[in-house]
């Protein structure tokens, strides 16, 4: 299989943890955001992915999926260990609650393309977008810090869920625009633990072959 | 249990659909989302909502969940018939993905926190409010049009599922917002056909005993 992806895309960066810690192989192909007025627009993309998003993840028959978390959902039924969410519904809805915490309610608001916008509509200047995405990251990150559990390895449970591949890229991002993680001494911990296994460090944006 | 609402969410209203559909009673419990500064961020409410938004399910034994697809998810376990997504991990992928156009793409950036905050940060009147609202349903909506599928009765097969779920209630808010609807026959057929069911037309907004 094929993932469309970007080096320094958070939702990107989610499936490449995904891949690596269900060992599946899958060829990297880069989609620049940025260069050419973003290659995301270009119609053979376009085709693939109607959101102009990255990721998109094209199966051996030709079958393309997009959106991370549906992408990491397949993945998940292909190969079921190890399991990237509990059996248990409560606690089930738990991990998830926790990763939509970064998945919608941060990252869809401070994505690219909304900062982008927020330059055209609004003027936006570097430290406005940079103002913008830190009150977002704030938001979110006092809210996940209380929902995750507290004497645990990882956001839930001694092994790696849904919530550690939605909160690793998004603290990368959080630590890119300089926001201050010391009101966040949980997630902090949890990323340290979740980066000290290849299977993140080696999803990592400047791992990525594509990195600048 | 106990859902708390507000009638306007579109978050809840997706939760309410799913309710009705799997024929799960609850209790309805309104969080004016608005009034006294908004509800939600009231201690009593956030001590079980650290993000300060709706919905919230409230579980007999003090559970409490957050998310509305994290609660849809739970719902999914506790009555598994009708089925909210196809057991083929494929397809199911392609429902998650357009349910997520609209619950990451779309609605996060439209939520009205994010348009306050439009407001406050650059000045955002009711008008560039209403434009920055069209311009993300609009590039949503173009997407999704292409990814449900063509010759069925709902987005995915003859039976509804989490993306007409996600589907109706932003239909909602952009007939609200004057959103023109002709570019997207296929969405607006598919609205016209959930709504003809009692479960989608008795968990909307209007229909709320909280609605003004």
């Amino acid at each position: 299989m094929k993932l469309y992806t970007y080096w320094r895309s958070s939702a990107a960066y989610r499936v490449r943890i995904a891949l690596n810690l269900k060992q599946i192989e899958a060829e990297m192909i880069p989609v620049h955001l940025v260069k050419d007025g973003g290659q995301q627009h270009t119609l053979a993309y376009a085709t693939k992915n109607p959101s102009h998003l990255v990721p998109t993840l094209e199966l051996e028959d030709g079958t393309v999926l997009t959106q991370s978390l549906a992408i990491i959902d397949y993945l998940e039924a292909l190969n079921p260990a190890p399991a990237l969410l509990p059996t248990d519904p409560v606690l089930r809805a738990k991990v998830l609650a926790a990763a939509h915490v970064i998945a919608m309610d941060i990252h869809p608001v401070n994505n690219l393309r909304v900062t982008n916008h927020l330059g055209d509509m609004f003027g936006a200047d570097a430290d406005a977008k940079k103002e913008w995405m830190c009150y977002w990251m704030e938001k979110g990150f006092e809210a996940l810090e209380q929902l995750v559990q507290k004497d645990t390895k990882f956001a839930f449970g001694d092994a790696p869920t849904l919530a550690d591949i939605c909160l690793v890229p998004q603290y990368y991002n959080a630590r890119r625009w300089g926001l201050d993680l010391s009101p966040y001494p949980r997630l902090t911990e949890i990323e340290k633990t979740c980066l000290a296994l290849p299977a993140f460090a080696n999803a990592a944006p400047e791992a990525q072959f594509d990195a600048e």
